[in-house]
C-alpha cells in the first residue's frame, strides 16, 4: 500500500481476517476479495469462472449504462453466431495470426466429425461482415452501427478472475459507414463514451490514447484504447475502439453504391469492453476490508443495519429501519435493510464493508429517539449522524461525494505514481521496483519497443493524444536508440 | 386460413407481396414474415441465425417483462461457463441419454488437443449444480434460486428460425430446497409466472399441464409445461418447469444440513423459456400483411406517418408529427415519427404493417387543422380520429384494446379448434386433415401414445391440469386399447 492511499481514507477500514493484506502481496488481495466478496468463483473447467449473483449485479449495472450510452449514439442491439467457420476467420491475413492461436474448435456435433471446424468466436468481425457483406447495398443502409451482447472465448495459458479468463463476457460494436472520414469519428465517439463510462461511472481516471502496431488489434489500422492505472501502479487497458479502414470490407466484399453511383468499399470500426472491467473496479478502489464500489454502478448502494438489545428494541428498531429503507428508496436509492437475525451487528458491518457497499446507516434506540442515523462512509470510514428527515436529501448527496472522492483519490494516485523519464536507466529502476505511468520519449521503431518490453517487462500502454501538462518540451530522443521522437509515449507493466 | 381468422379483424390487412399467404403455404409464409420483418436472417452457419435488431429490441422487451418477474419471486442472476467436461454430462444417467446426441463438442483449445473434451452447454444443470454442491452446505444456504440468460447449443438437423435453431438464447432458472413439497411449489409458481407471461404479454393463451415419461426433461421427476396454438393448428410449447427431485443431487453430491443437524440432498427444480417464443408470436398473431406484435412487447407500439404535398405542408406536418410523438413518448408509448422523405405514405404504411407496430396515427394537412390524428389498428385494420388533447389517454387505452382483442382472437381460434374425441379413428382423421387439440382418453402406457405418434405423427403435448370445461366425465377409455383413463390428455402434431 502506498503512502497516498495508506494515508488517505482507505486506511481507515479495518483489516479483514478473510483478505490478504494489499502490501503483503497485491495479488493475492485481488483474489481474495474477488473469492470472499462473492463475485465469482473459480469453475469446474480450466480458465472459466462462475459470475456470483454479486458480480453478475455489478456486470447488469454496468450494462444498462453502456446500452443506454451506445442507444443514444444511435447503436442498435443484435446478436449473431456463437460459432464461426474456420474459414472465415483466414480471410483477413492479420485477424487469424492474432487470433487461431487463442481459439476453441469446435470439431464434433450431433454424434459426427464436422466437415468443416467451428471456432468459438473470439471476437465477431468477421462473422458480422459475412452479413454486412449481404445487408449493405447502398449508401442509404449506411451508416450501420450495431452493437452485440455475448460471451467471448480466448484460450488462456494464464489466467485471473475477471481480468483474464478463456470465457469472458462483453459488448462488441461494430459499424461500417460511407467515408474514412466518417469511420474515424464513429471509432473516436466510442472511445469518448468509454472513457466517461470510466471516469463517471467507475470512478476510474483513463488516459486516452493510440496503440502502438506491435500492440494494435489484429486487422485494424489503428487502434485506440483507455488506460487505467491500478492499486500496483501497473496499467490496465479499460477498452478499445478500432479504425479498421476497408480491411475487412475488403476481405468480406462489404460493398455499397456510393452518391456517385460507383461501387465502394465500406468503413468499418469495431469496439468493445468485457467483463474485466469489474476487475478493474476492484482494483482501482479496493481496500484491505474488501471491495470499495462507486455509488453509480454499486447494485446496492445503502445498506440499513438496526442494532437492538431484546425483543422490545428489536420489534421498534426492525420497524423503523423498514420505513427509512422505504423513504430511501423511493427517493431512487439501491437500499438493503439488513434484519438478519442470526448475526451481530458487528458482522453485518464487515459483510457489508467486503461487499463494498457505499454507505452504511446504523440505526440503534438512542438514533431513534434522537430521529436520526448514523452513516458511515466505505470509502473514507467518516461517521456523522442524518436527521431521519434530511435522509432522501442527504443520503444522494452524500453518493455522490463519495462517487467524487474515489474518483478523485484514483487521480491523486495516479499523478504521484506518473514519471517524466528522459533515459532508459531510470526507466529500467521503475519497472524493477515501484512500477508506474512512464512519459518518455520513443523513436517509433519496433525494435526500441521490443527492447524495453523483453528487458523491463513494461510495454507501450498508449500514445496518448494529450502530453502531460508539466511536459512542456513535444519532441525529444527516444530513451533506447537517441533518435528523435515526435512525443512522449506510456510505458508500464500491465495487466 | 380458417374461417375464424379470416372473417376476423386479420382479414382486413392487405397481402403484401414479399409474403407468402398463410393458406398457401403455412410455412414459408412463416419463414417470409421472419425474414421480410427482419427479425432474423439464415447465418453461414449451418443450423444457426442472426438475430437482427427488430428481433432482438423485441427479445430484450420480453428479457425485461420475465427478469423483472423472476426477481419479484425472489431469483437472483448468475453467470455459468458455456464449456461443459463431457464427464459431468454422464453423472445423471437418463441426462446424458437424453442430451449427449445433440452436442456440439469442443476438441481443441489454444492449438492443443484437449486432454478431456468439453461440451457446449445443452442446458446447464451439470455444470451448476456442481458450484450448488460447493456453496450450499446448510439449510441456512436454501433455498438457492438463481437464473441465468445465456446462450444454449443443440446440434439440430432440421431447423427453422427461431423455432429450432443449433444455436438460441434463453434463461434457465436453477434452485435448490430442502424439501420435495417447497421445490415442487417453485416448480408450479415458475410455471404460473411463464403461463401469465404468455397470456398477459405475448397474448397467447396457453393449456398448463404435464408431460408424459416419453415428453419430460431428461433427468426429471416430473416436466411441467405451457401449451399453446399456433394458426396452422398445431401445438407450440412455450415454457417447462421440472421438478427435478434429487437425481441431480445425487450425481452431483449437493448436501445440506438439515434442521436436525443430518445430511441431506437437496431437492431442484429448472426451468427455461427460449428465443423460441418469439416464433410463437409470429405464429400465433401474424397475417399475410406480416407480423401482429402485443402491444405490451412491441419495441414500437405507434407509428407517425406524416403525410404532406409540397414544403409547406411538409414543414406545419412534420413538426406537429414530432411534437405528438413527443407527447406520446412522455405519456410512456414507445413512439416512431417515420419522417423519412424517399419513401410515400403508402409505402410507409405497408412498412409499419409488416412490422408489425400495433397502432399507426396518420397525420396529413386536414387532420392537422380539425385538430385531430387518424389510428388505424394492425390487428383489425379499423380506422378512428383521435383529438390531439385525447392522445395521452386514447391512445393508451387503444393499445389496451388490442393486446386484449389479439388475446381473445387466440383464444377464439383455440377453442373452435379443440375436439372432445372419443375414437382413435377420429383423432386420425383430424391430424390429417387440419389438426388441433384433440382432448382424448389414454391409459398411460407408453405403447399406446407411441403406436398414436408412429401412426398419426400427434405426441401427447400434456395431461391438462384441468379438464376442458364441456368435459364432464373424468373417467373413461384409452382411444388406443380401450383400457381405463383417469382423465383427457391433449394430443396434437408440435412444433
Amino acid at each position: 500500500m502506498t503512502a497516498a492511499k495508506g494515508q488517505g481514507g482507505k486506511g481507515s477500514a479495518k483489516k479483514s481476517k478473510l483478505i490478504t493484506p494489499r502490501d503483503e502481496d497485491y495479488n493475492r488481495w485481488y483474489t481474495d476479495v474477488v473469492l470472499q466478496s462473492e463475485l465469482a468463483d473459480y469453475s469446474p473447467v480450466k480458465g472459466c469462472m462462475v459470475i456470483r449473483p454479486d458480480g453478475y449485479g455489478l456486470w447488469e449495472q454496468m450494462r444498462d449504462v453502456l446500452d443506454r450510452m451506445f442507444r443514444e449514439t444511435g447503436h442498435r442491439n443484435a446478436y449473431f453466431p456463437l460459432f464461426i467457420p474456420e474459414g472465415f476467420l483466414k480471410k483477413e491475413a492479420e485477424h487469424v495470426e492474432g487470433f487461431a492461436p487463442e481459439c476453441a474448435v469446435v470439431t464434433h456435433g450431433g454424434g459426427k466429425k464436422l466437415e468443416e471446424p467451428l471456432v468459438v468466436r473470439p471476437t465477431s468481425e468477421t462473422i458480422m461482415y459475412s452479413m454486412f457483406a449481404k445487408w449493405i447495398m447502398s449508401y442509404r443502409d449506411l451508416p450501420l452501427k450495431l452493437n452485440q451482447w455475448a460471451n467471448i472465448v480466448r484460450w488462456e495459458m494464464r489466467t485471473r478472475l475477471f481480468l483474464r479468463t478463456t470465457e469472458f463476457l462483453w459488448q462488441e460494436g461494430h459499424t461500417a459507414h460511407e467515408t474514412h472520414e466518417e469511420s474515424e469519428t464513429e471509432c473516436l465517439d466510442m472511445l469518448e463514451v468509454y472513457a466517461r463510462f470510466a471516469e463517471d461511472y467507475m470512478a476510474v481516471p483513463v488516459i486516452k490514447g493510440t496503440k502502438s502496431e506491435k500492440e494494435k488489434f489484429a486487422g485494424a489500422l489503428v487502434t485506440y484504447c483507455v488506460e487505467a492505472m491500478m492499486q500496483d501502479r501497473r496499467a490496465l487497458q479499460a477498452g478499445t475502439s478500432h479504425d479498421l479502414g476497408q480491411n475487412f470490407a475488403r476481405a468480406f466484399d462489404v460493398k455499397f453504391q456510393d452518391r456517385e453511383g460507383t461501387m465502394a468499399h465500406v468503413w468499418q470500426t469495431s469496439w468493445g469492453v468485457s467483463t474485466r472491467l469489474i476487475g478493474a473496479m476492484v482494483m482501482a478502489h479496493g481496500d484491505d476490508a474488501g471491495l470499495v464500489l462507486p455509488p453509480r454502478l454499486a447494485p446496492t448502494q445503502v445498506v440499513i443495519v438496526p442494532i437492538w438489545r431484546g425483543d422490545d428494541q428489536k420489534a421498534l428498531v426492525a420497524e423503523k429501519a423498514e420505513t427509512l429503507g422505504r423513504v430511501l428508496t423511493d427517493a431512487g436509492v439501491r437500499t438493503e435493510v439488513d434484519l438478519r437475525e442470526q448475526y451481530k451487528p458487528g458482522y453485518k458491518f464487515s459483510h457489508w464493508e467486503l461487499k463494498g457497499v457505499p454507505l452504511r446507516l446504523e440505526l440503534g434506540p438512542r438514533d431513534l429517539e434522537a430521529g436520526q442515523v448514523f452513516a458511515a462512509r466505505r470509502d473514507s470510514g467518516e461517521k456523522q449522524p442524518i436527521a431521519d428527515g434530511d435522509l432522501a436529501v442527504r443520503v444522494p448527496e452524500l453518493l455522490e461525494e463519495i462517487q467524487q472522492g474515489i474518483f478523485q483519490s484514483a487521480l491523486a494516485y495516479r499523478e504521484e505514481n506518473t514519471h517524466l523519464v528522459d533515459s532508459y536507466d531510470e526507466l529500467k529502476q521503475i519497472m524493477d521496483s515501484t512500477c508506474g505511468f512512464v512519459h518518455a520519449h520513443w523513436c517509433g521503431s519496433a525494435a526500441c519497443e521490443e527492447k524495453v518490453q523483453s528487458e523491463t517487462k513494461a510495454s507501450i500502454r498508449c500514445i496518448p493524444f494529450e502530453p502531460l501538462a508539466r511536459d512542456g518540451e513535444g519532441e525529444g530522443a527516444c530513451i533506447v536508440c537517441g533518435k528523435s521522437s515526435p512525443c512522449r509515449v506510456i510505458f508500464d507493466k500491465a495487466y
